[in-house]
This record gives C-alpha cells, structure tokens and sequence, in this order.
C-alpha cells in the first residue's frame, strides 16, 4: 500500500473573537463577528483583498484529534435512526480528518491593516490561519450543486435545535 | 515579531488525467475530466460521497515555489497596465503562497471504487490530494459575493484568449 508523502504547511495568522478565550464547550455563532490577525511578516499580502466582499480562509483545525484510519462508514446523523444512511468521513465536515484543514467563506466586513473583521468563520478563537483567498465566484460559486438527503435532514434538525435558520 | 507555527499534512490520493504525464509548458484545461484517486488506505472514507453533485478538494502545489516574504503588491494583471491595481498576494490565487495549497469545486461526474470522476480541478497530473469535502452549498455558495473590477477584467482577457467563456 503505497504510502502518503508528508508536507510542512505554517500559520499565517490567527482566528480572534473579541476578546472571547478558547472554551471547548462553547458554542461559537459563526455568524457572530470574528477577526483574522496576519503575522506582520506577510501582511503586505492582503492588500487589495477589500475588493473582495468574501473570502475563502483555510485553517489548521489543532485542537482537532487527527485521524489515522478510515474507520467504517457511519450514520451521518447523530442521533439513532434505523433509516440514518452510512457515510465515510470524507462524505462529512468531521474534523477527525487525516488532515485537519478547515474551510469557511466568511463575508468581508472591513480590514484594519493586518486584520479582517468577518462574519460565518466556523473555527474556535485560537485557531492557526492556512491561507486566505477572495472568494472567487468563477472557481467557487456552484449555484447547481445539490446533497444528499441526509444532509438536508441534519441541516433542519440544526436549525430546529438552535431556533433558528442559518444566516448569513 | 511572532514566528508562524508549523504543522504536518499528508497526502491522501492523486490527481490523473487521463494517462497524461505532467508537462509544465502545457495547459490543463480545468474543465475536462480529471481522476481523484485515494490511496486505498483511506477510501472507505468515500463511501456516500456519491450523494453530492459538487465536491470541495483541497491539494498540494508540490510544484510551486513556496514564498518566503509578502513582497511589494504588485499589478493584479500580468500585462503592463498603469491603471492596473497593485494588490498583495493573498488577493490573488498565485501558486506562491506561504502554503502551497489549492483548491477547486469540481463537479463529480461518479465514483469508481476509490477514484472519482470530475471536471473542474485546476491542477497539474500528480498533484498530492490533502482533503476531500462534499460541496455544502450552506457553507460554500455565496451567490451575492462581489469581486474587484481587476478580477472581472482577467476573467474577460482570459476568456479571449481562450476563444471561449469559461465552461462549468
């Protein structure tokens, strides 16, 4: 079985959320405000990304548990239910993944300098900041796209739970 | 000032085209069929992402050159414009970044096994897969996001220059 080759990858910034420290069992509204401070090492990068009203923000999940095997495919609801359809980990947004990346397009309120103030970033206060993007309709807007019926399910369970539909 | 954290990511499939052996002169045309192939370690992870149209995919530029400084912004648009905005790096999709990582929303034609069958992946044959997501239009469509008037402006060059519109 062929093995996979390793790569180095670095933070580039950090995920703030006014002033909130990381609890691991708060919830944190991705649609409450968040900051992206870059390092001053690569803030001339961001220049001209206020055109952009949205961003694509990759991030190393490090308080995720990186996963090592496949495992076999589980119901994709949480809850019990004999009818739950069985998926793998890459069929889910888990962050048990054998790379913990994550990725949110938040929309772009302002920037002050080496900081993005945004909105619909899904990532703990503390998190290590990949590479930031505009969000580029061309390469990632799929109005077509469509999902699996379980999805939509666990996406209104959601929303139920939290009395509340997802805004943006 | 801060130094960035350094983390590890390993690479968990490839992406063929079609017996194609890379060719760094020549051009891919992101919209013919490519093949994400998983390594066999990790492919009962796939199971179910068939439901979805659209996948998220995430890659390793192994062959871009990794930057090393945020560098002067420079023109957005590769031809010599003294109107053309100087923007920093994170604002463009350069392969140099701080972390060489890709990403495309292509559309998945069908799963064989462990490869999947898409167009739309902007990589070179070879490239090292780091991540696989389903596309979840709640977390990836942002239909009222806006772009800069330099971006618009690339994309109509590059469309004729190519003879044609940019085909999904």
């Amino acid at each position: 079985m062929p093995v996979g080759k390793w790569f180095r990858v670095q933070s580039i910034g950090t995920i703030h959320r006014g002033g909130v420290e990381p609890d691991p069992d708060a919830f944190y509204d991705p649609w409450e405000e968040s900051v992206i401070e870059v390092d001053p090492r690569w803030a001339l990068g961001l220049e001209g990304i206020e055109g952009f009203s949205h961003l694509v923000v990759l991030f190393y999940l490090d308080r995720a548990k990186r996963r090592r095997a496949a495992g076999k495919p589980r119901a994709a609801e949480a809850q019990p239910d004999p009818d739950a359809e069985r998926v793998g980990f890459l069929a889910t947004r888990t962050p048990e993944r054998p790379n913990p990346i994550g990725i949110s397009c938040p929309r772009l309120l302002r920037r002050e300098g080496n900081r993005l103030i945004v909105t619909g970033i899904d990532a703990w206060p503390g998190t290590p900041v990949l590479d930031i993007k505009g969000y580029f309709p061309r390469d990632e807007l799929r109005p077509e796209a469509t999902v699996p019926a379980w999805l939509t399910r666990l996406n209104e369970r959601h929303d139920s739970e939290r009395g509340k539909p997802a805004a943006r």
